[in-house]
């Protein structure tokens, strides 16, 4: 029998809310997507609950979950992700942060001094200037109680921070606040701690260390010169997303298929690496709304020579929405769609391969954050039950015949169509019971 | 961003089968409701399987299951419910039952005496004659083995029976055999009991109460007068529903949301005490198909002002299907419905808050039982997707946008389409990870 390779196309946010300005259809339901129309059409839809009914997925565990793993046990924390996607290496058991070099200011309160954020990005200071600034930490900074501190630049206003050493825990809260003009969080092991010790051992050297970056930062050279510029001080580390660098079992062994991503930006990356993709970029491709989707495609097409599963991650749709600007959330779906035509010429009709296309997750381009409603999906594969559904869009799909299914069970479903699950029961191969695999152990007589 | 404010009704077992002397069809197919159908074609619907597929909940786990607690874990037992809903203190780690005084008869079985249960509610006797046997049982039954016994009228025949020390374990059978002509159960523990030798421990206990109940009342002097006068003696205590009483986190702290509770019936009050909310009653409202519906929907519309979350109990709808009167039953929905205008007028149209329809379970006005049909249910918000659902019932929704999703998950659903939902992954308080909260720990430097 025949396998089929898969290719998966996530459209980063791309579903949405009904938006008034356009006269109260979701920007999907606005664009005019002819091909994914056509997909639709001789495909079957439905919705996907990326992680739970209700959670709005970061765009890490979502992509972990429609990658067939489980979030809620294998999502080593953002930190470990941007690292990965920085390619910086992080060691096993390590623990590792994203951090944001940001403005603050002093504030009296009743306990004493605290400190008060006034932008996240310090005017998205340059990535020179910011390498100077975490340089000059490090040197200042490389262990706390035994601990070793790592802080790593990355572009502009990012970093990685990374501790080493001693029993460390990624259940804490994050420094950064997320939103401005709120104090700078202190630090603290959150009440559902996986290691309660560690997880207060771990957020205790945080706060040394966030305290310690603003005693030094805040009378750099560097800083005063952005100060007498005009420009704010990037006076501060500010810690996310910690967690403890972990290994899983790689994507080939979960599913048996040799898998490609294709994406731009350094999180999305990080994820694909994680499990075991090879990564790949195309010079066109800019990870913004000025992308050229036409080229991901292209590269797609070619990758699918060499390999079983290819993932091609767009970006453009998610910024737009963040930006809350739907009209060019719409522009982006109609340029998506318009590319999409060298998928439907070059790898659906031939009829060769299973495509699916969704998003990680829904993104309100009214309120600009992720929300927790199901992305809509179409999957087509040569033999599919095409349901009724003849548009590519949140409503329309919500009478598809793949009904409400849950992202983890994603690659279930895809591997199916492709022809490559194993019956239940079957053990022709101690690797997997999942996927049909014709290795076989001889047996020596 | 403007979060939003959640109305949640809960109209008891109005969801049902199709009924024939109603043409066919269910009784809120059959009922007129324009206002409900009208939420319906502007919002979302769908089926809920309030615990699990094919399985009628009761009323208590049901409930809990709604305000997002998963029963496995987090129910204590219909007694521990009805003593809270009671306003009677059962302190955690007490073992706590509801018992009805019953009318019993002895009979000879080749084992030697058994009691066969007449009426289970001895003639549904008043409170005053209740209470006063309640107390001599409680003068003479202080302990047993080492376990104080606390025995507490509630209102008529009802009461709650609350043992404390020792190991204690809800895993047992009722006395109750809830049939008249059956007889008195032989409380024993379950057979897959969580603690077997604490549940042995119990029904034994159980057992003797129950035993010693019967020597003490059926020479007792109201009893003598209660026959003499014809009425059914009181000379029994049937426990059920035993139950460890413990605590859950409260509702506030698992949602972020400051909840109030509209409910006149004990068990209502019972959850939502249990979970903490605030717990409201109407003068008005009787807690039969008599009540007033529109003097409860207008208490939600003042609670909203001072909470986020409003939970409103109507039983009507349940009491009806018990009694086997399916038209009484549609006259119901029909009085809900008309109601229902001021929720429409006031949280619908100024487009402020989520408001959601649902019943607790599904209960059969033919066969009157709670069945485990997965119940209708309505979502309504600001910016959702409608889908074409026009009207409100169990028909109607099977085609419904938000498909078949399980009442544990309505609550993060409902806290999604509020605008509170937290993006997985993000850690910004160590409370939660489910809701967003602007609290911070301010860090002192």
């Amino acid at each position: 029998m025949e396998v089929r390779k898969i290719v998966l196309i996530v459209c980063d946010g791309m579903s949405d809310r009904v938006v008034s300005s356009l006269e109260e259809k979701t920007p999907l339901e606005y664009a005019k997507t002819p091909n994914l129309d056509k997909l639709a059409m001789i495909g079957c839809t439905g919705v996907l609950d990326i992680l739970s009914p209700g959670i709005p997925p970061g765009s890490d565990s979502a992509h972990l979950a429609l990658f067939g793993y489980n979030p809620e046990k294998d999502y080593p924390g953002r930190g470990a992700i941007e690292a990965l996607g920085a390619n910086i290496h992080v060691n096993e058991g390590s623990l590792a942060c994203r951090f944001n070099l940001s403005t603050v200011v002093e504030k009296n309160i009743s306990e004493g001094v605290t400190l008060i954020v006034k932008d996240r990005r310090a005017g998205r200071i340059s990535s020179e200037e910011a390498g100077k600034l975490i340089e000059y930490l490090q040197m200042k900074l490389d262990s706390f109680s035994g601990v070793k501190v790592k802080i790593i630049p990355n572009v502009e206003h990012r970093g990685i921070l990374v501790l080493e050493g001693g029993e460390l825990n990624g259940d804490v809260t994050d420094s950064d606040p997320h939103e401005v003009d709120s104090c700078v969080n202190k630090c603290e092991p959150l009440t559902n701690a996986s290691i309660p010790k560690a997880a207060e051992h771990t957020a205790k050297i945080i706060n040394e260390i966030v305290k310690s970056s603003y005693t030094l930062l805040k009378e750099h050279e560097i800083n005063k010169s952005r100060v007498e510029r005009g420009l704010p001080a990037a006076n501060i580390i500010l810690p996310r997303g910690a967690g403890v660098v972990k290994k899983v079992e790689p994507f080939i062994k979960v599913w048996g298929l040799k898998p490609a991503c294709i994406a731009k930006l350094a999180l999305y990356r990080g994820v694909a690496r994680y499990v075991g993709m090879d990564v790949y970029d195309v010079p066109e491709a800019t990870g913004t709304v000025n992308t050229n989707v036409e080229a991901k495609f292209k590269k797609a097409v070619e990758l699918l020579k060499e390999y079983d599963f290819v993932f091609i991650h767009i970006k453009g749709t998610d910024s737009a929405s963040h930006d809350r600007k739907p009209l060019e959330k719409v522009n982006m779906i109609e340029k998506i769609d318009s590319a999409f035509k060298i998928i439907m010429d070059k790898v659906v009709t031939p009829g060769k391969a299973v495509v699916a296309v969704t998003s990680d997750h829904s993104t309100s381009s009214e309120l600009g954050i992720h929300i927790g409603d199901p992305p809509a999906l179409v999957i087509y594969a040569p033999d599919i039950i095409a349901d009724d559904v003849k548009q590519f869009n949140e409503r329309a799909v919500l009478k598809g015949g793949l009904g409400r299914v849950k992202g983890v069970d994603l690659m279930k479903i895809l591997l199916n169509y492709a022809c490559r699950a194993m019956e239940y029961g079957l053990k022709p191969s101690r690797e997997s019971r999942v996927y049909r695999s014709t290795e076989c152990s001889p047996l020596v007589i």
